[in-house]
């Protein structure tokens, strides 16, 4: 095939294929929040028919020759289509590395384990979970040493959820986590906590609204652009550049779950708006790795969104809504009550200072799990221990343990710590950050928008097309370092 | 091909059809509701995308000759697989009449014509959109030729928008619409208005959303199936029996806006969510044709919805949400105020009884324009002249005029009738219901969902596996007869 040829033929297959894309991300979308409660199911027979659809254009003979030529003359091409290339290749050896039946084995797995995961939730009964949580693990070993046999299993699965993440990366950042903060955590957790009565005052839901949206104009998103929607737990859905949708959460007796959920997914939504217009349509449009887009959401959530400049900035708009509900309460005291540490049971409801240390826990059972140095019986009685030595907790029952997360039962392994890794890559381009501009002044003076414009530059407008390591490397001028991290709440809560 | 593989191919073509269409419906209703505003002009393409993937399976080569080896075999079938076999023997022939590039293009004036539809409406200027008119007339002319030859070609689209239309029918329908009508109109115009002031309070838009919930529950409509939303234009959206969504538009000046559009949209949700579950996922499981539809929902907006009974049954719930805006309304008085007659401009608005002549001057002029007895030029002194003769109305510019629709700029070229055909279908089907059960006592006791069960079972559960001619013909004991709405609205608005 010429390249001219290979050129027309795989940029319309990944144009179709975004299609395919576009409306399975749609229909995803609208089904969790627009249709009714019954149709449901009747969404996944036929989303699970047109996957099937679009696989096969990936498949296709054609495609393929194209995808092969392209690579095969990597050094012709322009950076997009070199990148775009190079991605459908490493897709394409994975598929080619998998048996057809073995996969849609596994896809059914899934449907199932999900499904009884829900179920062993909602019953407080682990037993109903057990032998599905062996059957994934053990699939997803074996489709590691089928697509990667010199490689470590769980490392396959991390590199596969965030390229250039292993275990001996990994090893090394939660050591460091372990050692710094666990007796950070034990000292906080002694001492006084901070009056936060005022979060749970009476906040009506419509006023919430208001001043959500009043928030997204504050940190400079495009309201054209992306939406603001309901669900119960908040998640943002990006189809392109021109639309990103935000799901928020009204708690009417808690200011502060719907006030950080719209900053956290607004520190999605500012990366994906910001991917560059050259990239539109094609599969790179899109934030660079799930760990990279977390470091945004953490960064304005936590680093900016619960710093004592924000609480400046963000205090008098809460006070336009909620006179009542704020009266008396200044900055200080506002920043003081967002920042209450509590050793908690709930990963999704952690503070900032304890999130880590549920990754962490995850992340050694996963391992061993993989590593088959643990059975799915064995989870239980480890994830307590865990809690226990790294929070200080008892775990009451599973539900509230090892049942708390979607993950396993949808077969995300290697997937918890991208969220770890999000807060780290987080602190470290915070600190790169300020040495460009005036952060504190600009998040002071409400220049949320200028900061957006530093990190556009520097990450945001390169979507997929640079490595995380790259843009990391691009950004802050060195490798990952997770000590950034551990100095910044070393830094914060120590002073707390 | 073996017939039971050739069942096989279709129903597997079928499905994946749907699956198709399933997403095409969710994009659309999504990019009308929950996309953001910059987010429409990329639903298109892709959308086009995937109706060009959706095409390609009805003219696969197997599937093909699936449809040619049932057809061939239709005595052996089950009913639903034959009705669906000549459906799509129908649809193919279709495709094969009309040359691919001829089709195309039509599809891209279509686009064109749309849009300048737009501006000329936006800027009260005909001339723009006259010419693109005249080529949508000529290029459905060409079709129709192309398609059936020896039918007339305003005959051939009547009946493509509505299976049995023809012009014969229509003619006796609309001579005899115009001689009882006009001169019932004229009397009724100098009668006294009735007082419908209080129905121009202040409805809080909140108020209105509970109202709506509460009234679709009064109408049986099952809302886990069945979801109700906002647009500037109400519709309707089927995606299955699983999947209804609703649209009302609230205006905070005029209660009756969207009382009346929820009515009338739960008509056409209920038809869908009652039709036969053994349907379920067939392309029969819809309303049989737009004038079956729209016999519903002018059955429960008009008939229903406009009665005496409804004012008594609807009046106190109305009370119990607006209860100082209604202060002092009977349901006489509310009764006389929902069926005030006035000859508007305005389609869309019309009151009950002018509804039809609006229909009867847009069929007159579509009529002849395929006959080529008209030119796009002559078409708003002819719309002016029929506005004048028939409502007795000054039409002050196109803008209220001749281009108040989309229909036409969109290509839809013998649908208006169906919207006359579906109040005098309702009007039959009406009379024939109240042979069966006590209809009035039925609503005055807000046995709402017992009328829908008769209607279920007589037309509803079948979908489109029946023609509108036999389901008239199954449900009322006789073919299609208009003299019922004649007479319906002749003793309603006479004694009024």
């Amino acid at each position: 095939m010429e390249i001219s040829k290979a050129k027309e033929v795989f940029k319309a297959g990944l144009k179709l294929s975004e299609a395919y894309r576009h409306a399975s991300v749609v229909m995803n979308y609208d089904s969790m929040t627009a249709a009714p409660k019954n149709a449901a199911a009747y969404f996944g027979a036929d989303m699970a028919l047109l996957s099937g659809e679009a696989r096969k254009v990936k498949l296709d003979k054609d495609f393929i020759e194209a995808v092969e030529t392209l690579c095969a003359h990597a050094g012709e091409l322009d950076g997009i289509t070199r990148r775009e290339a190079e991605e459908e290749m490493r897709g394409l050896e994975r598929i080619r590395a998998i048996p057809a039946e073995e996969h849609a084995a596994y896809r059914r797995l899934l449907g199932v384990s999900f499904a009884k995961w829900q179920e062993a939730k909602r019953r407080d009964d682990f037993a109903l979970f057990e032998p599905y949580l062996d059957e994934v693990i053990s699939d997803c070993r074996r489709m590691a040493q089928l697509a990667a046999p010199e490689a470590d299993p769980y490392d396959y699965w991390l590199n596969e959820n965030e390229e250039g993440a292993s275990t001996q990366m990994l090893d090394g950042f939660f050591a460091l986590l372990k050692r710094e903060l666990v007796p950070l955590i034990a000292a906080v957790s002694e001492c006084e906590k901070p009056d936060a009565s005022f979060l749970h005052a009476y906040f009506p839901k419509a006023e919430q609204q208001k001043f959500s949206l009043e928030l997204m104009d504050l940190m400079g998103i495009d309201r054209d652009r992306c939406s603001l929607g309901e669900a119960e737990h908040p998640y943002t859905t990006f189809i392109s550049r021109s639309d990103v949708r935000m799901t928020t959460h009204y708690y009417e007796r808690y200011a502060a779950a719907n006030m950080f959920s719209v900053i956290h997914e607004g520190g999605h939504a500012l990366y994906e708006l910001n991917v560059g217009e050259e990239l539109k349509g094609s599969p790179l449009a899109h934030g660079a790795s799930a760990g990279m887009h977390e470091s945004q959401s953490r960064f304005y959530e936590n680093i900016i969104g619960r710093s004592r400049e924000f609480a400046e900035l963000v205090l008098p708009l809460m006070k336009k809504h909620f006179p009542e509900q704020f009266s008396g309460v200044d900055a200080e005291g506002f920043y003081r009550a967002v920042n209450r540490v509590e050793p908690s049971l709930k990963r999704t409801e952690a503070d900032e200072l304890t999130y880590c240390l549920h990754i962490m826990i995850r992340y050694e059972l996963e391992k061993r799990l993989l590593h088959g140095e643990l059975k799915a019986a064995d989870v239980p009685a480890e994830w307590n221990r865990l809690y226990k030595e790294y929070l200080g907790l008892d775990v009451p029952n599973d539900r509230e343990g090892c049942l708390q997360d979607m993950h396993w039962g949808s077969g995300l392994i290697g997937y918890f710590p991208t969220y770890a890794l999000g807060n780290a890559y987080g602190a470290q381009i915070a600190a790169a950050l300020e040495k460009r501009v005036n952060v504190w002044e600009l998040v002071r003076r409400g220049g949320l928008p200028e900061i957006t414009a530093v990190l556009t530059e520097g990450i945001y407008r390169f979507g997929k097309l640079k490595t995380p390591a790259q843009l990391i490397e691009g950004f802050c001028g060195e490798g990952f370092e997770p000590r950034y991290y551990i100095e910044y709440l070393k830094k914060k809560y120590g002073a707390l």
